[in-house]
């Protein structure tokens, strides 16, 4: 079968390789329908995840059918339309059981296109499939069903959940990328009163109206007094979703938020953050970071098929599943070629 | 009357000022029966605190008895016996009317001291006084009283209860000076599994061990490595409370936690610290800073007149009122001369 | 001036009553601009609240202007258009020092047309004005800010919040008076997946579609069999708001939720009810009583201003300040008038 | 091998059965080398659970040694000494996957002794191994570990954790027996200011001081009104353990909580109670309901290690493995006996 695979910084491989099998009674093997790229499928192609072995299939989110199941899986059957969930849990060790699937201790967490070949193949072994793959609803299309496989429950998980968005609040978003949008759109679940996305480019400020916000800003408007004074008082935003994964961003969002508020870390960071605990050591600042558990999961998609949550806007490309190589060249590139998510579909 | 008044940086003064009077409906004044030194005032003498002006009387603990009470004054009387908080409450901002009394923006927060005349004296005006004044319980005696007016609900509300210390948690607390100490005694009311207590001094890792850490380690044996293998599972401790107020205690709390832990600063901080995202962003932790608002005094109050919560070997050394300055010499040299708390006493 | 003066079980008269006048120094006096009749006020005059003295003046929902304030009051001017809340908060007691200012102990609470004359008068006298009256924002209109003196914060905060409801919900609320229809309305903050509403009368069915109910159902088709399917698993509903007030409705509810569900109860009852406790005690159901505090009408406030909340539908009929014996016979007979709200304005 | 069977109401048998064996994958065998009677087996006993099949072997309560596992058992070996938990966990339900292992939907559950057979036997099957068993640390000998099969983590949970004890709390538990007991035990994990006790039987309540009640009152003694006066302010306590299962222990816990106050119902229920709405609306009341969970079982485990959790005085009656019948004996008539928990053990 077909497989995008890593061979070693900068070099990514589009070619055969052994078809997915069982390999544990909990394993499914799904056959890919739907598959995207994550940003962090780029930082390891830069090298940036030293775990990643040579030869590893590459991708963590997919939408798929169940082609074997394991002996020990009981919930999942072959034929099932599933969503492959960037999250495996083995629902044994003290994260599982607690619902803290992201930190799973027992072989699971973020695994797939990580530690075990991933999604972006034809087929993908999906190990502890009961815990990890989440059957569709018929009324749930495969391009929308494809953004809960990681970036709608991280963005609603880690930025609107750990941020404690409120009825009225208003919410600081640092990044308009998709991470950035899939906040904003999930933040609406709880009604904040005004959602602010701060964005250099133009164009993502635009698709940050279009999902919901209600203010954007330039990064050159948007100065830690700028965005205190938002706030009816001027005391600064209830809660800041640092969505970008650089140190500025997550400093600014220190800054701008009020003493009570939250500051909930979605981005990947490569390097540390300046945290001025000068001014913050008085100010009663929640600073959260996280990896998504996808707890919220089977929520979003009856949302999802209930109409009651938008996730249109956030594909900007789409390709068929052997165009992988131009579907990365697309996705690398997105700000000049105005991308947000990429799709791929099993022709 | 006399009282310690700040003559700019490095100059503190014991000398005559006007005799305390009622300026607003609700001040109350009260009759300095016992009174402390915090650290913080010797951040104000070394000019670190720019907004205290000068010819300010210091202080923003003490034990007194209500002489004079304003008109609109409610629930004070002349005569009673009274803790003086360390933070004011006006009873009708947004941040007072949910209970963050230390972000009171209607005049109150710390205010004592800082903004206005303090508690270093013989007499003491405290604004708000229905909201910032807590009669005591005959049981109650001044000098155990006197740590309720800051360290004991400062370590409780913004160390053991922001960082949500739980019963069985492993629980690591850096700096072993009264902030410790106070997190270390106030903590047992949640039955934490274990107490670990960082010092480089070894009288204060000695005082550690009398009020309830079960482990002690100087900064040398306390390496990140070491302190997550505290926990069962070598992940890291639950909760970490700074208690020091420097960057590198701050990191080391950081470094300790598990995956899902919590960090609660409690130090006065001066510089900034360096927060590592890039191990961070992925671990689930929620770092916490905060002024204390003092909503837990009340219930602090009761345990200690049940015999249920235990103050001693904080104090330890006292002096007479109108030797200010000797408390001063010695509290300034905690060190060298072995002192956690000073208590001054009217004669 | 005219007020409306309780005379006794049945006996309600319109007419000269001393003018409100200040009596405590954090009192205000307002000029009723709008007011309302409560289903409460209506109990009142059966004879079911005992401690309504005679000659008392009913109401505690108003719009206003202030007219006159107390040497005291700090953050209200005459002149000032203001929201008069149900809910009288001292600022100083137990309660009010921790947000639950519906439970005062300090002579606050729920006093006015109860234990101090109320609203429904040409002036009304305001204990406590600080924390007890709210400044309204000029988009605001009179009408709409009349529904947040009293319903709106109750519905959500009695129904909505202390039921928890979250994103994806199903919730049922059983009563489509005023009190529903809010409860509907407010639910919507937090995004249930489907609300589901209970009621006898067509009419009230029809307006609970109007203000966002999915599924709306009468009596006979609401078994508590019916209900538990509506849930996907047929498990129970997430949450139910029992916003009736008779022992048959509350125990619907209870019938209804599923393991690990919230009953949340708004209605004001006048008999017990049966607790199932050989159904209840093993299926981790959490059922919840409460007066409004209040802490919310801020929000709520700042929600309606931002258009982001409606409460259009629920005033069916509008009066002269001067006919309010007509608008008490109409809001007497609530069912065969279809009435829901009454406002009365000032010409 | 043996084992305590039931034929029908009244009827108990030890005898010979079919020995324990493995069924599925995930299945464990363990030989039970300590057990314990339950009061829930007495109403068992009585034809109360009529889905308790004819022949199945009783008891949920065990400690043991695994004797074989299934091949889809991952955590637990053979010859590991455990303890079998009151529940079993399949840990892919929508319930399990949020900690709610109580209300499994996938086979679990409350299963032993009820479903499946039980534990009052030389051998038990258990199933889901790896999420119903518990590997024990040498410190913790049979007799204190079989406390944590059921009523340890039961009135913790349910009576503690749900009704939310938190420090300085007036507490009543209402109820001395076993789980009244464990009730008094496990709440001082969250140092409540006072511990009141109620029970008939004088021997309870000197077995409720021993634990750490503070106050115990006779039936006669316990009017909703003295109860109400035991907290300072008079308003009532901060929290009421129901620990018997009897309407009038409910409607007595439900009048002694003060606005605000909550309601935690851990005993089992026959027959529904009166709950008082017509006082209760108004209070803001928080009554809750549950089946254990089990999921603290692992941090009072630990605490019990540590030495931090003393069940000193529970086990009041210790028997051979072969004396079953001799234990069901003096259980059942346990006042007379003055018998809290039996014990038996393996010889």
């Amino acid at each position: 079968m077909k497989a995008l695979t890593y061979h070693g910084p900068g070099r990514r491989v589009w070619g055969d390789v052994p078809h997915a099998v069982i390999h544990e009674p909990e394993d499914a093997v799904v056959r890919v329908d739907a598959v995207t790229i994550c940003g962090t499928d780029l930082h390891i192609l830069k090298g940036d995840v030293p775990e990643v072995a040579f030869g590893r299939t590459l991708g963590h989110e997919a939408v798929g059918t169940v082609v074997a199941v394991g002996d020990g899986v009981r919930s999942i059957a072959v034929g099932d339309r599933v969503l492959v969930s960037c999250i495996s849990s083995c629902g044994r060790c003290r994260y599982c059981r607690l619902g803290a699937y992201g930190q799973c201790t027992g072989g699971g967490g973020w695994i797939l296109g990580h530690l075990v070949d991933g999604t972006q193949a034809e087929y993908v072994r999906t190990p502890f499939a009961d815990n990890s793959l989440h059957k569709l609803p018929d009324e749930v299309t495969d391009e929308s069903a494809l953004l809960l496989a990681d970036i709608l429950p991280t963005s609603f998980e880690v930025g609107v959940r750990n941020g404690q968005v409120a009825p009225g609040d208003t919410l600081l978003v640092v990044g308009a990328g998709p991470i950035g949008l899939a906040a904003v759109m999930t933040a609406q679940l709880y009604s904040p009163g005004r959602i602010v996305v701060v964005d250099p480019a133009a164009s993502r400020r635009e698709a940050a109206k279009r999902v919901g916000a209600d203010i954007v800003l330039s990064a050159a408007e948007a100065t830690p007094d700028a965005l205190r004074r938002l706030a009816g008082d001027g005391l600064g935003v209830d809660v800041a979703i640092e969505a970008v994964g650089l140190p500025e961003t997550f400093e600014l969002c220190a800054a701008a938020v009020r003493p009570g508020g939250h500051v909930a870390n979605v981005g990947v960071h490569g390097r540390p953050a300046v945290l001025h605990l000068e001014d913050l050591w008085i100010r009663n600042v929640t600073i959260t970071t996280g990896l998504v558990d996808t707890r919220t999961t089977p929520m979003l998609l009856e949302m999802l098929a209930a109409g009651r949550l938008h996730t249109e806007g956030l594909v900007t490309h789409r390709f068929g599943l052997d165009e992988m190589q131009e579907a990365y060249d697309v996705f690398g590139e997105a700000d000049s070629n105005a991308a947000l998510k990429v799709a791929l579909f099993r022709s």
